[in-house]
Order: C-alpha cells, then structure tokens, then sequence
C-alpha cells in the first residue's frame, strides 16, 4: 500500500511530538489502556486524550470498545508507510554516493576500469 | 548519533508536508538550487524559501555559499535518526507478534513443543 499525501502528512504530524513517540514506543512493546499511557506524563486525561486522537486520526493507533477498558493497540500500516517513504528517498541518496565513489575509484584506478577502449 | 528528542520533533514536523517531502526527495537525487527547487511548485519564492528554512534548520538540507547559486544539499543524518527511531519501534513491534506467534504455534502443537515435563 502507497500512502497518500495526506497520510504521510497526518503520520508524521504525529510524530513530531515527544509525548506522542513515548506512546508508540509504549504501544509498540504491549497494547495499554488511555490510564496506563497517560502514568509517565504529568498532564490531564483530556490532553493525553488529544494526543490519542491525533495518533488515531492517522491510523498509528486503533481503539477497541471492551467496556471501560479500551486498550490501544500500536497499527503497523501507518508506521509502516512512514518508514517506506524514508527508506526509498535514503537508499536512493546512498545509491548517488555509491556511484560518485565508484566514479572517484575509476577516477585515480584507470585500470581498474574497463572502458574497452584502446588507449 | 542518537537524535535528541528536539531534533525528531524538529525533522518529523519537516517532513510533515508535502512540499517539503518533495524537496527531500529532489534532493536525494542531486543537489540543488533554490530555483530548480522551486521549478515544480505554484508557489512564490519567499514561500519556496520559508520551507527551505525549516529543512535547513532540522538539519535535513545545508546550503553551500557559493555566489547566487548556493546549491542545497540533502544532510543524510536528520533523515537517519528519523528513520532509526521508526525502525527500532517497528522491531519491538514485530518481534513482539513474532513471539506471540511462536506461543499460538506451541499451543496448537504442543508436541512441537518439548517443555520437559512427563505427559
């Protein structure tokens, strides 16, 4: 799955906050409740509350409905599709700076090279 | 080089928008000028630069300063840190069902299993 513009932009909105990476980085180890996410942070249930939604908001998170409980649960699609998008502009930047050494290689080690031309 | 947590606020917020993913992805290509950068977009050059500040100060792009050119160059290690915090959360999480998987196998197939005891 190619994720949109518009997700990409909603995941790492989400990313960009401190508060928000501490609950994937919890969530990723086990599923947690609203009240075991919000121990760590010193801030009200409604603020912790906000930070839930946006991380709903752009799929990081799902919410299950069991009674007062509702534990979250870490969503490995929309990580996923950041990571996808980091990784393909990165391996391409590291492909450029291969061939640039190969070219500075070739460059000092003419013979190395074959260039199937007669000298 | 672990990123500090200003440092991934200030890199995931960079690449929260479209314009500014964009320019990353140029980048990761060859370098630039501010003018070739601008080329795709509708959008005035203060408004081109205003995105460039905010690559810059991530650290995901430096400009050089050479005369009027000053070309942009894509920093790799913004995009790594951000990259490695995905990567090590996206770990936790998979190995995380991975175990959750080998236990459901186990179950199924106790004999699999060789727990020591006498049946």
């Amino acid at each position: 799955m190619t994720a949109t513009a518009d997700q990409l932009d909603a995941t790492f909105t989400a990313l960009a906050d401190p508060t928000r990476r501490a609950m994937v980085a919890r969530l990723a180890r086990a599923d947690a409740t609203v009240n075991e996410l919000a121990e760590p942070f010193d801030m009200s249930l409604p603020a912790i509350s906000k930070h839930l939604k946006v991380l709903e908001r752009c799929g990081l998170i799902s919410r299950t409905r069991q009674a007062q409980f509702r534990p979250c649960h870490l969503e490995r699609e929309a990580l996923d599709s950041a990571l996808d998008w980091i990784e393909q502009n990165r391996r391409i930047w590291t492909q450029r700076f291969d061939k640039l050494d190969e070219h500075l290689r070739n460059l000092h080690n003419p013979l190395d090279h074959d260039t199937g031309e007669t000298p």
